[in-house]
């Protein structure tokens, strides 16, 4: 199989730029968000929701997947398999999961140990081990274990974390390489991961690192995890002159926003559970702002939730009726406006790209930082 | 709008029938399974996936509509473009609902009293009441307010439910008519329902009442209320000879055994939450009996739940990706499973009206009776 990312244009006034990365038969344009499918769904949807909105990359967690089903998942020959999904996949590490659900999670000299927050379980994670578990779930990208700090860590705990990474990302990579020659990680490529927190010279000094390693592609982690909104721009201001020609992956992000800067500072893929879970909540995403669905003045509302989407929601139902089953606590409620959600994320980045294409990333940054999101 | 029902064949063997209900430019062929959409919406689903289904006739939910989302509909036009329905639509008269659900509950001289289960609020039902709320509703077929005993009422109350019952299908079908004259209920059409418990002598008389008066059809109500199955087989047999040419609905049934049997007995409509409460609850039926996906057995299946189902959940996914996702408590199994129990009810009716086209429905009857369901 083929991995293969090809930058196509880059804007004349930012950072910005429009790629291909090519995942065996699947071909993903960049910038791009994948949905969260944390349990091997994404919530209320399936398989056939995501193609037809037009996603082709989305991402599994490895912790859930790890804990349940666990090994069961061999006999599927993998989460694509057990999900019947076509398009490619990106499983994170788990590490960040253990360090935001699990219980009595402390770093040991090989990894981290935690207890499972479904039974109480003890379990040991280490760079070899997620890669292993990675294998068993058949991710075209892998992400190595990193140590992530909280937004407010001293320079104490950066520093840590920095050797940690640095050290994991090198074992990961050996690892990784060798069981390579031996047949393993057949398709499967490998993502390493830069922190640094909110300091930019460490920031510079772990991305120079982990892009002395032959991955596959570069993920920036440790942001949008607790620091200002400040610092997060200012760190990727920092790191965009910087990012060298792999693909680009910002974790965990975000909002609007967020995307624009990272955009505009020339990241190519992102993540996170904001549009599914603010659907789950009542909050649909339109071209005019974030609506609240729970909102009485929505009640006798024959408006599409956005006139301009072409989601199963937009093209059938009022926000009248969509509020109403929100209010009766209908699930049906829940799925339309994940479906919807999920539908103008990616109308989002397509308009991003287009943006790119026409070297005019700068107006259409502009334009929407202007709504209020 | 047409109303119409025209029966098409008569099994030699027994009282089955089938037919063609039209409603408008909407056409049904009976015998026929309604999904339940208590309010306005099947659980889990939406609209598009009850047409994908085949389904061309399914029931709401008076008493909840009334209460949420209440006058609001009336800016919807009702519950089908509220819900974007395009296939007819059945209400009940929320009569059934008040005894079920709502609290301090009483008959008055007029109707029925009631506290909303929700707020708390105070409510009358009276037989022109449900009918003005069911115009409000859009419905093309309506059902008058009844008084439907439980399983195990005494000779008593069963007394007290005829006369109440009678009384107010008299009126109901008065007050029609009177408002039919002034420019209401404009393509909606009634039903009575005849009670009597497990009465026969009562049942008759019920029924007979019933069937005097002028409506577009004729529902068997306080059936599978708690009486025993013998009890409710020997009435359904009682009436089977009694019931006259027009569409017979059974009330509230229920499993594919009550199906066979009242089929036998000459029933075209049937309404019930069982496939899609139990799909919530982790049941699959499939022509080989009902599965309980909670099951470990099910952990490493790769088949399908049933594997002459061409629904969305058998046509892409797997028995033990279904089990995870239920025990990993992700909707999207809740959806799966429903769309799949409905598809499975869809699937039974077409194969019930096929046996009784080939004059063969005894031996149909006989097949599945054998199958533990």
């Amino acid at each position: 199989m083929a991995f293969e990312f090809q930058q196509l244009l880059r804007d004349p006034g930012c950072h910005a730029r429009t790629g291909t990365l090519q995942l065996g038969s699947v071909s993903v344009e960049t910038p791009m968000f994948m949905p969260v499918g944390t349990q091997a769904a994404v919530k209320t949807l399936d398989s056939s929701d995501l193609e037809e909105m037009g996603y082709k990359l989305i991402l599994a967690n490895t912790y859930h997947l790890y804990l349940r089903p666990g090994e069961a998942i061999r006999s599927f020959g993998g989460v694509k398999p057990f999900m019947d999904w076509k398009g490619a996949l990106l499983t994170d590490s788990g590490g960040f999961q253990v360090f935001s659900l699990a219980a009595m999670r402390r770093f040991t000299g090989d990894g981290v140990e935690f207890q499972s927050h479904i039974d109480g379980s003890r379990h040991l994670f280490t760079p070899e081990k997620v890669l292993d578990i990675q294998q068993m779930l058949g991710s075209d990208i892998m992400m190595v274990l990193d140590d992530c700090p909280p937004g407010d860590a001293d320079e104490k705990r950066l520093l840590e974390s920095l050797q940690r990474t640095h050290d994991w990302a090198r074992q990961s990579f050996q690892y990784y390489e060798r069981k390579k020659e031996e047949g393993h990680f057949d398709d499967q490529f490998l993502f390493g991961i830069a922190q640094g927190g909110a300091n930019l010279k460490l920031r510079t000094e772990s991305l120079a690192t982990i892009q002395s390693l032959p991955f596959a592609g570069v993920a920036v982690g440790g942001l949008s995890v607790g620091e200002t909104r400040e610092d997060f721009y200012r760190v990727l201001h920092h790191l965009a002159p910087d990012l060298d020609a792999r693909p680009r992956y910002l974790m965990g992000v975000g909002t609007i926003p967020d995307f624009l800067e990272a955009i505009r500072c020339g990241i190519d893929l992102f993540d996170c559970v904001l549009p599914t879970r603010n659907a789950r909540h009542g909050i649909a995403y339109t071209r005019g702002g974030k609506l609240n669905l729970r909102n009485a003045l929505h009640q006798e509302s024959r408006q599409p939730l956005d006139q301009d989407c072409t989601c199963l929601a937009c093209r059938r139902y009022s926000r009248g009726y969509i509020r109403h089953l929100l209010r009766a606590g209908e699930i049906t409620a829940l799925r339309l406006l994940t479906l919807h959600n999920l539908q103008f994320f990616f109308d989002f980045f397509s308009m991003a790209r287009d943006a790119i294409r026409k070297g005019a990333f700068m107006p259409f940054y502009e334009g929407w930082k202007k709504i209020g999101f």
